[in-house]
């Protein structure tokens, strides 16, 4: 943050008009008491009791049982069914052959002490949704992580994916990315296996001794190209309605076109044990007993066989709406998902009950008198798993109507012990940091901001710690800066709202302390690995529906706007300053790699027993024209700043008339982020400050139109995206503008 | 360095007299003829054909054999014996009580296709010189790499070793420093052990496959307090003569008091298995196929039992002379250690043979008419294994001899495949460079240099290259600059040359690509496997000779001295400034530290499942007088460009009478940087300038007593040592400016 808006912020935390004295303790008090984390726990028991992935009877019935709650406690309620292309698995088979052929067991047999583990009937298998099916036989090359930088490592090495099969691990970027890739470098097939490494032993005692992935547990999931965009492949960017025109399956860009099973690391290890060739680099050994290799060798022949039925099928959004008194038209959206890959008890439950646990206080405090003053609009989405479907075709099937009611949407997804975090529009940042000063941690009994703030400064203070981790303690350390929230990338159900249709959003949730990772997407997600390893007693569940239920009854209730624009004036300024040390970290090392590549170094450092030939040589960097960006972000902060200070010195003294053209025009302010163009070759990404990374899937990139096509070298876009994102910035500072107008003349 | 430095080692590199200039080129090209790598490889199939530790029958049987070729070769030649403590092996016991009992195997099988493996008959067994005997059953800690930063977190985690055997896994610090510091902490035994990650199958794959350590080899070491004093703990400071003056051996400081023993990783899985108790922190989790525990609890007890013969040994040092013709009382003294702990292939043999290579040249080059015009002395050490006893207690023993006369202690131990590196006096960084400009390496055909060059820009070129890197790949990339050599610790035979005597010295060699570290210490440690994985054909154990007679010849028979004085003063400077650095950084730490502890936040971000306490308050960190050390360098600096400069524009115009004055001043000039009070708390190191650290053991520690001190937290040592520091600088640069007149005054 600049010196300015330091100041100004500190002014801000001590006058009266704070984002804290406009929420309503006395409410907020009465919330926290109908909040029950014995009943969460109960819920969570319930609905995981059964598989319940998309199309599984159990989720139907959750469907209906939610439906039925959120009735009971006062909410109007439907159902909105979509029908999507969703394949499941008719068949599978991996093995490898040779001189010590083997099987895949593809299973993930019961855990003693787990009863919800046994009940396997109906339960999906090692399977991804989106793979291409196909029935190939080929060499296996093991290829890391499977990202850019491991093909790089590979190419250097002489060795090659075209027309092999693939095993990747997981981790580092995103699952879908790995079949992806391995597809866009000519494999025909591709493994992802759980290194143990990664979330088995190497993480901690294995389930069920410890929280972590037995060597039997696979991780299922989508390798739809989300990237690309998330919803059904069939229709993007219209709602997949029964009537909906719908692409051909074949020309659907965000399915795979090569087999793709997952596999557990008890299963891994026979394959990986058959590689020859090289042996990998030191950042590709993961924690199997044994010397990796990249293998890529006739010797080792491995058959991948996957069949799906790709029938259209359907699913179920709740929808809970509690209209508002004074703005009807002013939605507060929170949803969280329903639908899980087996029980699913972490990942979504332990999120979807603290919704539920929010909208049963809601509804008990509207039982004795409260109304909200704008609607709230409370969602529990299904096959958010598949790839945000149920979120996405919703979003776009109501696009129009959202981007004009929509205020926010505040999403939650798997919960666990450990640490606040929160990522989203950072207009809000403010509002977050007031709200977790209000909530106690449970395992403290200090706020969830003071353990946040503690966090950082501890991490600050380690002999290890980078400048960055300095800053942020420094700041943490100072009561009047608000605590940081980090941007949105995609992985969850927000997607849609930020980055497609441009309404502010939030993701938040603890995590940290419990060992969810360990069962991610497994058999073994159950209610009783939640309540011994992640949250036991859900402690944690009850914090978040607290936190939860204030973000959405401070947005419904508030008298004045919360959002703080410096806030996010200074985040984008530091965007910016980060592309131009991109830029010229970039310059930098292509001059130095093109200086080793003419002097014919790689060669004279080259180990001739283990060969490597020198990298691509990168492009030379040029300059690129940052000025519409820079002058759009001075705009932006000035106007920011002259925002935030109106309000603050005007606010109280507006009339109700003047207060409700405020919120009016605040509404659809930050859809002025959003450009019809998209981002480049991802035209359903419209949002120009916040998207997922093309390259890193789950992961923010902000400014990406710009950051992206330095990273990717596409110097033309770089160029372009610098005018089309200054223009949403000078658009959005231009509204600003628009509102202290407004402030400054109004009464 | 510099820029006036730089600008004028630009004009030295420029003008004609340089080092290389000095260098006579036929007879190097003779000598060069002379180094035969098959003669090379077949004296080491030779002399580790059988075990050859000291006390073993074929360890005296080399040293005889190394006399005789000294001999044919025309050197003069002697063997000194020395009676020194040295601890064998009577028996020795580790088992795992409980549940799972296990014997550890102790026990290093023949690996098929390595004919030397099978030679077992003498080998010592599992062992690890100067542990205290002991017989003891206790509780198992888990303590990581075992240095101090482990026993901070095992404080934090609330686990104490007191009473308790620890397990530690070698790297990071030096073997001594674990059971020592296992020792301080109270516990009474200790394993180290060889964890796959390190130089096993996480390394490349195992021998005999490749070369990495297999599952059942341990690593032999010894663990006497080398950080005090290196050396027969009865003798500190005095050679072990027959008579010599003895401590009793339960006074002798340096022999720890609890039983240690080495294990292989096979035989270390069986007890880690069985530890319970917390799970360890990220950085302490090793390869092998389990989640690693820390322990300590009751259940686990172990039994660990040695007992050895104390009886004093002979030992054997082979000195070879070929005495100078004009200054026969300048001594070039070039030595490697001969003895192993099991057959020795690589370590020292691939170093010992170049060694003996160089002699057989210089040998017949004598036979050929040549003489040196200063004295030649070759060193074939016995008894470094146990603690560099052989070349310790010689110098010991020789010790106002060798400050008279000896000019340099030039040394080498293992070679293998790969790159040049040299650390030592920086006064010879300029001749180094020189030297490795004029041999061409192996695999490349380029020069060392050229090689080296190219690693240090190819590093520096890397996305992730910290910022040192890029300022060596930028130096690395400039032709005027030389290559940097490194300053030395500890861990070979040129320890009581520079730490205690204060002779110039250098210790050089080639590594990086063999395999030679998954095999160290072991009964592997063969012929075959040398010449497998480490260096087939001895290539680089030609070109180690090639770089070693170079050296020799040159500053033998040099007509003005070769060192260079800017490189030693820009190079302490450089120190004088890390000082600083350090000091604030620690500053800094401190105050960060005291404010998280004092705000409590320690507690606030603790997991409440896995509980760690606040660390050990820091100290205040006071401002320390660096002003004598400042004025010191400026001092040392200035004088430095003006010797080099004086001998650049008038050495060649020198007076033969004044040219060895100019010699007999430079002689004993290294010597000025001991004091005699030596460092604190070790009084037999007396370098103020280089040193092994206290805590790194072999790793090097500049400035020490100052440096140490205020890592240390021991204040007023700190201000003490920069006086002490500052005077041997002092005096040094004093003696320079007495050179500077001597040459401006000569003719």
């Amino acid at each position: 943050m600049t010196r300015l808006s330091t100041s100004l912020l500190a002014l801000m935390t001590a006058a009266s008009l704070s984002g804290a004295a406009l929420a309503d303790p006395a409410l907020e008090s009465r919330f926290d008491a109908q909040i029950s984390p014995r009943e969460m726990s109960d819920w969570m028991k319930f609905m995981a009791a059964e598989p319940n992935h998309v199309g599984a009877p159990h989720n139907k019935a959750n469907a209906e049982w939610v439906q039925a709650q959120f009735k009971a406690w006062g909410w109007d309620t439907r159902i909105e069914t979509f029908k999507v292309l969703y394949p499941t698995p008719i068949s599978s088979a991996l093995e490898l052959k040779g001189p010590k052929p083997f099987k895949a067991t593809l299973t993930e047999r019961p855990v003693p002490g787990d009863v919800t583990s046994g009940r396997t009937r109906g339960e999906l298998p090692a399977y991804v949704a989106f793979q291409g099916d196909g029935d190939v036989m080929a060499p296996l090359v093991y290829v890391n992580f499977g990202m850019p930088e491991d093909y790089d490592a590979l190419e250097r090495m002489g060795v090659s994916v075209k027309g092999k099969i693939v095993i990747a691990r997981y981790g580092v970027g995103w699952r879908g990315l790995k079949p992806k890739l391995a597809q866009d470098h000519g494999a025909v097939g591709c493994i992802i296996y759980s290194d143990p490494q990664q979330d088995g032993y190497g993480s901690g005692d294995v389930y069920p001794k410890g929280g972590g992935r037995p060597s039997q547990s696979f991780q299922r999931g989508s390798v739809a190209d989300m990237p690309l965009y998330p919803g059904d492949p069939l229709t993007p960017g219209i709602g997949s309605t029964e009537t909906a025109k719908r692409l051909k399956r074949e020309d659907a860009p965000t399915i795979l076109k090569i087999p793709v099973l997952p596999i557990s690391y008890g299963d891994a290890q026979h394959f990986l044990e058959a590689l020859e060739g090289n042996t990998v680099p030191a950042n590709w050994i993961g924690g199997l007993p044994m010397t990796y290799h990249v293998g890529g060798t006739p010797a080792t022949q491995v058959h991948i066989a996957v069949k799906s039925d790709w029938s259209l099928k359907t699913i179920y959004d709740v929808v809970a709406v509690m209209k508002g008194t004074e703005a009807p038209d002013q939605w507060v959206l929170r949803g969280n998902h329903r639908d899980a890959w087996v029980f699913g008890a972490a990942d979504p439950l332990s999120g979807h009950v603290a919704l539920l646990a929010e909208a049963k206080a809601i509804g008990k405090l509207a039982t004795e008198g409260y109304k909200p003053k704008r609607t709230l609009v409370y969602l529990s989405w299904d096959a958010e798993e598949p790839m945000l479907l149920g979120s996405t075709e919703w979003a776009e099937t109501h696009a129009d109507e959202l981007k004009a009611k929509g205020v926010i949407y505040l999403n939650t997804d798997g919960n666990e012990r450990g640490f606040f975090g929160a990522e989203g529009s950072h207009a809000y940042e403010h509002l977050v940091s007031q709200v977790i000063g209000d909530v106690k941690d449970p395992e403290t009994g200090v706020t969830v901001a003071a353990r946040s703030r503690a966090a950082l400064q501890v991490a600050a203070s380690k002999p290890t710690a980078s400048a960055q981790a300095r800053a942020e303690g420094a700041l943490a350390a100072d009561p009047n800066h608000d605590l940081p929230i980090a941007a949105l990338g995609s992985g969850s159900d927000y997607s849609a709202f930020i980055g497609h249709l441009g309404l502010a959003a939030l993701n938040f949730g603890f995590g940290g302390e419990g060992h969810s990772g360990g069962v991610y997407h497994s058999a073994y997600d159950t209610w009783e690995h939640y309540t011994r390893f992640d949250d036991p007693g859900l402690a944690y569940g009850g914090a978040l529906a607290k936190v939860g239920g204030r973000l959405v009854l401070r947005i419904a209730d508030s008298d004045l706007p919360l959002q703080r624009y410096t806030n996010f004036a200074d985040t984008v300024a530091g965007y910016n300053d980060e592309l131009k040390a991109l830029a010229t970290a970039k310059r930098e090392l292509q001059k130095a790699q093109a200086r080793v590549i003419s002097g014919n170094l790689y060669r004279l450092v080259d180990d001739p027993q283990r060969t490597n030939g020198a990298p691509t040589p990168l492009l030379p960097v040029p300059y690129f024209n940052f000025a519409p960006l820079d002058n759009a972000v001075v705009h932006l902060k000035a106007s920011a700043q002259a925002y935030d200070a109106a309000l603050l010195t005007r606010g109280t003294s507006l009339s109700p008339a003047t207060r409700a053209r405020l919120f009016e025009m605040q509404k659809g302010l930050e859809q002025t982020l959003i450009n019809e163009v998209g981002l480049p070759g991802r035209p359903w990404y419209k949002n120009l400050v916040y998207a997922p990374g093309r390259f890193t899937g789950y992961g923010a990139k902000t400014l990406p139109g710009v950051r992206e096509a330095i990273e990717e070298q596409r110097w033309s876009d770089a160029d372009a995206y610098c005018v089309l994102t200054a223009q949403a910035l000078e658009t959005y500072a231009a509204r600003l503008d628009a509102a202290v107008k407004l402030i400054t003349a109004g009464s």
